[in-house]
């Protein structure tokens, strides 16, 4: 039975990552459709999204099968329940990704505001925050966990710079305001995924340290 | 025994009922703020946000002792493991209401660019989604939740009509740029509140059902 529940728990790890690896593929395309102006592959993100949503409500019906059919304790117990969690802010960046590929589709119908610097490298960065939360996730690594809510600033203030830059676009022409406009809501969605792979992050530590980062409030033990 | 967890699973629905009750309140001052031009409410706004972050850690860690001490089956696991989910959807609503609080702040500091009708509009509809899928949830009331669902869409068609209309301003008035954004992001704010309470009414249809409707009704759409 224990090494049948261990097997289990590698199937769903297995099974996570996999979804993550759709996830990250779904962000790269989005990214590179709107940096590469490229339609086919903006569409392919839409049409990629439903097996995200099948793999997480997979997910959650397993996590719930095991929670129920072998009740597991301690780290185990936080193992499903932050499965859970991952699952859910998994999904939600490929919800993410769809909508960088929508305004990817939106911006196409006009010529190119301004060769892109700054979101291809926010996209970078939060890609990379995906990768390592996820990475964090597999090795039961707090201190990579700690790294990437870490670096959740340095998103957000590059988000801030695309921000103020592009409000100075429109403001010089009017005619850049739609395009503008557009670009600026890719830097939200670049900057909730940094968010979305912060959450892992923190549910990370808390399943390996049984101790809440959220918020970052004075570090709790807790006792399940 | 039994009695003593269905005790328990009683402290836990209210404890998520005051947790709602904390956020709805929230919302409420974020928007009044907004439309008041009200500078100290959106920073009570602020300043009551921990209060929603300790609830939510409190309401995480009495899931996993209840899941850990009574290793529940059936409608009750998926009654902890849906209020799991509905407290995570419950602080990122919070976190959308420090949002429009913050850009009430910043809207402060120019007069005021219209009336506004619309976005108040928008935020009653998704405070009455709020309410109506907490309700759902402590009712376990599938009709409610699948009515809660369908209410999302009238929320992003308000948005989009105040997405066009905010870009019209813009291009008409470059001095409006800036204030036009920010009532741009408050429906996107608002938008994200309804989101979260169509999750919560999907967690509920699960919970109640043992099946899972989540992205069946996702529709393919600009997300603005």
């Amino acid at each position: 039975m224990e090494q049948h529940f261990h097997g289990q728990l590698e199937s769903l790890k297995s099974q996570l990552l996999s979804m993550a690896s759709l996830v990250e593929e779904a962000l790269h395309r989005s990214i590179q459709s709107l940096v590469e102006r490229d339609q086919d592959l903006a569409l392919l993100v839409l049409n990629s999204d439903d097996a995200i949503n099948m793999a997480e409500i997979k997910i959650d019906d397993f996590c719930l099968k095991l929670l129920a059919l072998y009740q597991p304790a301690a780290i185990d117990l936080r193992f499903i329940t932050s499965a859970l969690k991952i699952n859910s802010d998994l999904e939600r960046m490929g919800d993410q990704a769809v909508n960088i590929a929508e305004r990817t589709i939106e911006l196409l119908k006009e010529p190119q505001l301004k060769p892109l610097i700054d979101l291809p490298r926010m996209a970078e960065l939060s890609q990379k925050m995906v990768k390592d939360s996820l990475d964090a996730f597999v090795r039961k690594d707090p201190e990579l966990a700690h790294d990437v809510c870490r670096r959740d600033d340095e998103v957000d203030a590059l988000n801030d710079q695309v921000f103020r830059e592009l409000l100075t676009y429109m403001m010089q022409d009017p005619h850049t305001i739609t395009r503008a406009v557009h670009l600026l809501l890719v830097g939200r969605h670049l900057e909730r995924i940094a968010d979305h792979a912060t959450n892992i992050a923190e549910d990370v530590i808390y399943m390996v340290q049984a101790k809440t980062i959220k918020h970052r409030f004075d570090v709790r033990r807790i006792d399940v």
